[in-house]
């Protein structure tokens, strides 16, 4: 970093934007990063807030308003962010270019496709925005920690995902046989959104069961969708378990560097050198 | 305690008193414990039976004057409270003074304010007045051990909040489009709550989606449910675990040093060494 | 035993009628847990078959006379049962000696109160004798596992309950006052069966806020019960895991006899004797 | 394999076919099985599809075709099968022949009973033929820790299943009484129905307690179930814990017979020893 700032005073001035805009070391990093986030909160309320129709009734125009200085706002930082990155293409194609950029676009589309609902569920995705800024924040290790331990049971839950599915298929064919159209389960994929409802143990009860053999095979997958429910659970508990037992990574091999020992290992699992005993 | 004690007659008098109220391990002290819980056990079942209609007509005196009845003690209480301690400004505005408050207030409050039903509620939070009772029974330990876990696992749990919330916000902005006013999705807010109700697998069934693109949508938030309640499940099981497994450390071994032998070992696992005692 | 087989011809009748009943090493007491398994099983279904009107129409005589058949059976079992133990009294008064009279006793009632539906449930309690014969079975290592984590877990799962119902006061008075009767929410108890058919994720669908601050207080409250449904599961996880790691019992310490040391025990934890290494 | 490669010309094709049929080493085998999982996903979208009313009066001969299709296809690779075996009788008479006339079966059938809706679930068990397919793919080894997991805690989970059903038992024979027919609880089968629907917390909500005596049953009923949900949930975690912990246990330590290394371990963790490699 700096290196570049010896490039000239422009790049100076975008190395200093830079370090506002994408870093949150310094106090003035940190203020942008606080006022964004809450423009990003007031924004998704003011969304919200829209789509009730009695408040778009009386404060219509003010929402309006306030829709249209958000947009100023994520625009000018948009243009901002592509001032202070030295590859502009590379960062407006990056995942959050591209949300930093639906960020704003909602609201010009709307001005040629008046009226279009779906664009709202676009500026929703502002709310994605908010996790650069978490990131940046002291609850990175934490999602850290939890993103290793769903990452090492991704195989598993896979093969849990199959499973559920297979039998989700098969019992929805079988209800949908055995109630039928006549008590809620009018067709295959009706049946099977009913099953899922039921494994989950989510139970809306908009479709239930009526016969008895129904209601007999209704039971048989709620008390195996008990059984199944222990297995994602026992998967993210056990990898859980395993990334917290990693962490004692501070103990870093003297020979290798190698971390991640066991908490009563004596020789580095790696090199063989004598781990060093103050740290534990 | 003992040099309170020498202080003249009214101190002795207010220890004394201090020792029977705040205390616990004196017969006196466990009797008046007893008491109160009964006390306040009993004020809540009257404020539940009050809000039944059908019991209030028929026994609405005998509620009245029980309600009363436990005003008077719970402001005797609160009086020989303030008396036996020794900052009575301090006690009045610890969490425990405002409670101990709140749990006379609301019958005083009634005759200025006929008829406000919301005083009902500040009434049954008479009940955390139980948790100080507790406090001194034999449950505290295990308290402690939940305490820590929870508190271990805060920032995961944060992590965890912020991603459910904002799938949440996602869905139930989807939701919205999706399904629209016509089944029961109001407004955005409306279809947040439908989707919490969905992901954490309450499933109430006030509002079902009723479109196939909105029923395979929930179908996957549901298996999403299922995975992600996997999460604070495993954090908790992991800090339970780890909580657990910290109780004994304390206890290291002379020799050499080694930690986390059983509740019930009086010799080092590692080399044999005759373990400290007193620790345990 | 042995001893008992002199004490002349009716003890050694009694203490061979005690082997078969109340033992399942011998051939012939096998049969006759087998047997009698069978025969609760066939009376319970029995039961459940009279309950369903249009089975009682057309079956009601067989399953009159099928109940009399079952009623027989036990009350000879009952007998016998008293017959060969040496202190029936001792025998009547336990629980299963309870358990075995009210197996036979609501059929006899039935004849002196006609029509009591209540002696249908006592005739369902039946079930409890199946547990009997489940313990002689290979089942016994297993539900004592179970049974060392609940007991283990039972301080910890107190701590639980009452949080659980102080939540469920709290909110289900809070429910009363926001929604009020107009909604459902009648009173308070009702209000309560609420809040816990929300915080176990049960979620009916009977009762359902209608406000918006109902639906908040109701989305907090179910992701509150998501976090809190993680500490019994968390608690029983971890006495599970304790309970499966003390079997590695096998391994005894050569000098005290203890056992249930950890796996990477080399020293006994009670005498510091060295552990033999073959079994690990 | 080799030997049967020299028994001549018709015996060398048979190889090849079984080792493209039945094998996924080789470039043509892995076609095949990819080529196969795609027949049996489109035919099973197909059965789906020809269950919605609006899509079968639509395209219905369309699917009528793409049916006859996958039948000649699944008929041709049965009979591909049949060949490809040494013994076909013992393959026809397997799981996995069975499972492959099935998927042939049905069509054929439906010429003989026009109509027979059953037909159509015996179908959908095409699906089950994926998990041949799967069963070489690289899930294997993840499937196979969670199948011994589930098998280890068969005896537990057999326990458990035991101690739900006799709650479900009672509890439904309870509420039969309290609640009664008037209330939806018909007759004891239903009122099981109920219990285990609340049990698991699907609550469809179909049928509720209505009296304050039942919905107080059901609230101890849905606490118990927050207990004993945690059963299964324990017991699949820590037997998950130990498939994962048992995998890399049969690398011993060559120098001092230490076990449980990290997969990644290359040095013993007690003593420094270099560990053998061939085994991971």
């Amino acid at each position: 970093m700096s290196s570049t700032s010896e490039q000239g005073p422009h790049d100076g001035f975008r190395a200093r934007l830079h370090t506002v805009i994408f870093e949150a070391d310094t106090p003035a990093g940190r203020a942008f990063d606080v006022a964004l986030l809450w423009a990003i909160v007031f924004s998704i309320l003011a969304v919200m807030l829209e789509s009730v129709a009695s408040v778009r009734e009386q404060y219509g125009l003010a929402l309006s308003v306030a829709e249209w200085a958000f947009t100023a706002i994520f625009a000018t930082e948009y243009v901002l962010r592509l001032v202070a990155v030295r590859r502009p293409l590379d960062y407006a194609r990056s995942f959050y270019g591209v949300v930093d950029l639906l960020a704003v676009l909602p609201s010009f589309l709307s001005i040629l496709f008046p009226g279009a609902q779906s664009l709202l569920v676009v500026r929703v995705l502002r709310l994605l925005r908010v996790f650069r800024i978490l990131k940046l924040g002291h609850l990175l290790g934490q999602a850290e920690v939890l993103m290793t331990a769903l990452r090492a049971s991704r195989a598993k839950i896979t093969v849990f995902l199959v499973a559920v599915l297979s039998i989700d298929v098969v019992m929805g064919a079988l209800m949908y046989i055995v109630e039928g159209p006549a008590h809620g389960f009018d067709n295959i994929p009706r049946s099977m959104y009913w099953a899922i409802v039921t494994m989950t143990t989510v139970g809306f009860g908009d479709i239930t069961p009526k016969t008895v053999l129904g209601q007999a095979l209704a039971s048989v997958l709620m008390l195996m969708g008990y059984g199944i429910l222990a297995v994602p659970t026992g998967i993210v508990s056990v990898e859980l378990a395993n990334a917290a037992r990693q962490r004692p990574d501070t103990q870093a091999c003297p020979g290798c560097g190698t971390q991640g020992h066991d908490l009563d290992a004596r020789f580095c699992k790696h090199c063989g050198t004598e781990l060093d005993w103050k740290k534990v």
